[in-house]
């Protein structure tokens, strides 16, 4: 499959370049080309053409954590403390998940996903296969994990799962899936638990989906229980030896940032979860002057509520801004890196997505550049960070496949999994 | 002309009610029934009849601050300080601001805004008579301030300005245009000028819009020259003896909140203006409790940069609970309420617009409740609030006039709006 992106704006994000008129090449999946329009070396036999000054053409969002299957609970319970609607709504609703409801509600996220442009998410939840099976299906791109309670009974039969899990999963789907161990978080997950984890991730060659520092009521109790902060314990128990995504970061201190950074770790803000669970604003100004890797999640659409990367980008932006004080930080441009590019490097995805270069996997989204909250059309960044909407996204290509063309999901049926995942829903939570 | 909503789900705003199926009867702009579906007492032979269970019908937004004209600035200038973007960015750009250009800047504007949901809208620019119009043309309600700047050149000139704009155009268009003085902020207007614009309002029997607090170099340099917070020094000159529409108001002391309560000014909250800029975050959950009368708004496009008050709703609520550390204040139906009901009152429009009751002025929001992102659909409230998009909404009705039907601008040439704004905005800022 050729397909051939022509006269459109290129914004790669390798750099600050925008290119117009730009074209973008890809065959078998891979972007033979990404440059200005006609300089392509050779001649490209097309089988699909994209054209039009009116499209501008971006990396797709890296949603770089989430749990896709709580697109079920969406709109279930809000506006609660964390406690209770953990122990009082999620939990108890969770209890009656059963497998296929994970390959529902999987598939709700990527539907949602898909018309929102993003094209590669992370994930942490249970029945991973189930999981997988809805990210093949979807023709997305996603990096999976089982997730872990150390402290839970099953503890151990769960990291028996994740091993059978990842050799199952692991680059498959055409390589679009790879996986994780998803140890939960250090409040969850003791040392000696961590342990394991890592002897299974020695094993198996893979890294390490954890929530980090997300409430202060974790960081009060690792500092009562082991006498130094979350990141400090896992640094610690040697977790940062291995390629590590840590999702949330909200409370961290400076010494904290400075393991972050030197041992590599990934960080995945979720400005909007952390807003509406009121657990804080994670100091991402001072992780990226720290060199911190960045990207940008949603977490479950149970805590957002929805799973929507160009509403999180502008977020992370205007978030950072007001809590710094400083409205220069996090500039458009950079906050729509963290939004793909940084994203991919996050979930150790770097060198195969992120930004639109000769090389790499071609996922992209095409964004239809002609609506009245797009004019007068200055800055492509700022609009794209502070203006535009999910709306205007028209097609998405994962892996040079269109997934989505004209706004039409051509992976999925998409009456049938809205039917399905809402009869499920309606189920788990007794209505 | 008789319009019947059937079927549909009716989110009336006066309470927390939701009404499904429900009924809104429509005739000559005034809402004549709303209800349960087939309870209305007499027979209603609708000229237009919109029916479906998967609608939800809302009160309009109301944004109840912006500089309208200043669309054709989005994107011009961004991620820089305050003073910098002002002197170096909008302030040249607008010294080149003609009439027209207002009317055409007002015009997109207005498009983007019926797009999103917005019925009303409170406005403080220059050239008003040409949004006046722009306005007339939108078929949308607003009401409209000439800015006033009491230190400039001109400032006598402009209140003559003022007087003539508010007797050629209060209660025009039908009703739908109304007025206010529009006097800029406390450190642009001292108390003199001050003196003068209430002489006026007594004179016109209007009110006022200004905008308070919105910056801590406002309250530093009001505190420096005058000894108090800019709300006492309004207070102190006499103005909140007047119906206020106060904008921003983010850096308010106790006592500050108690004056505004006291004297029932009305606030207009902007709060991703407010992140964007970095000016803070205003004390809304403080303000609420003080009794104070709170709507939302987007300000201009130049600092926001969209018109989007789902958006703005949403982040209203986000903003607010991770700044107070609560996830349970602002919850969703408050929300919505700010962003309708409270911000119809904040514009003195409270006994004719802002929610769905009979007697009052039919503006009303149709939503397509059908997409991945609002399913499973457990709580309206939330779905509304939390996870919908400006690309839901369906059909807007202002004053018992369908202006968008099916996503369809009845009322302005949409092409032709786009073209024209950004030919001009490409003249305004040189390029």
């Amino acid at each position: 499959m050729k397909i051939s992106l022509r006269n459109v704006t290129v914004i790669p994000m390798t750099g600050d370049e925008v290119i117009a008129p730009g074209e973008v090449l890809i065959e078998d999946g891979v972007i033979t080309f990404a440059g200005r329009a006609g300089s392509a070396p050779c001649p490209f036999e097309a089988d699909e053409v994209i054209e039009g000054e009116h499209f501008v053409v971006t990396p797709g969002f890296v949603n770089s954590h989430t749990h896709a299957a709580m697109t079920l609970f969406r709109g279930y319970a809000d506006d609660l403390p964390l406690m209770q609607w953990l122990n009082e709504k999620i939990w108890p609703a969770e209890s009656r998940l059963k497998p296929k409801d994970v390959y529902w509600g999987t598939l709700l996220c990527c539907l949602e996903m898909i018309r929102s442009g993003t094209t590669t998410f992370a994930d942490m939840y249970f029945h991973m296969d189930q999981a997988a099976r809805a990210v093949e299906e979807a023709g997305l791109r996603a990096s999976l994990s089982r997730g872990l309670i150390g402290v839970a009974r099953g503890a151990d039969r769960a990291l028996g799962e994740s091993r059978a899990f990842i050799k199952d999963w692991h680059r498959a789907a055409g390589g679009r899936i790879t996986t994780l161990l998803g140890p939960h978080a250090p409040y969850t997950c003791p040392p000696d638990y961590l342990k394991k984890v890592m002897r299974l991730a020695d094993e198996l060659g893979v890294g390490i989906h954890i929530h980090v520092a997300e409430t202060t009521s974790e960081i009060k109790e690792i500092n009562e229980k082991y006498g130094c902060s979350p990141a400090a314990l896992l640094h610690r128990a040697g977790l940062f030896s291995y390629p590590v995504l840590a999702a949330h970061c909200v409370h961290l201190n400076e010494d904290d940032m400075k393991l972050l950074a030197e041992h590599r770790v990934g960080v995945a803000h979720c400005p909007e979860s952390n807003m509406k669970l009121a657990s804080g604003v994670a100091p991402v100004a001072r992780m990226l002057d720290a060199g911190i890797t960045v990207g940008l999640g949603t977490d479950g659409a149970a805590s957002n509520n929805n799973l929507d990367m160009v509403e999180e980008t502008r977020t992370a932006a205007l978030l950072q801004k007001v809590h710094t004080g400083d409205p220069t930080v996090i500039p458009a441009h950079q906050a729509l890196a963290m939004a793909t590019r940084d994203g991919a490097r996050a979930l150790g995805l770097g060198e195969e997505i992120g930004t639109i270069e000769v090389g790499k996997r071609a996922d992209l989204v095409v964004w239809e550049w002609h609506a009245p909250h797009l004019c007068p059309a200055f800055n492509v960044f700022a609009d794209l960070v502070y203006a535009a909407r999910a709306s205007d996204i028209h097609t998405v290509i994962v892996d040079g496949r269109i997934i989505m063309r004209n706004r039409e999901v051509l992976t999925l049926d998409e009456e049938k999994v809205m039917a399905e995942a809402a009869r499920r829903a309606r189920r788990l939570v007794g209505k």
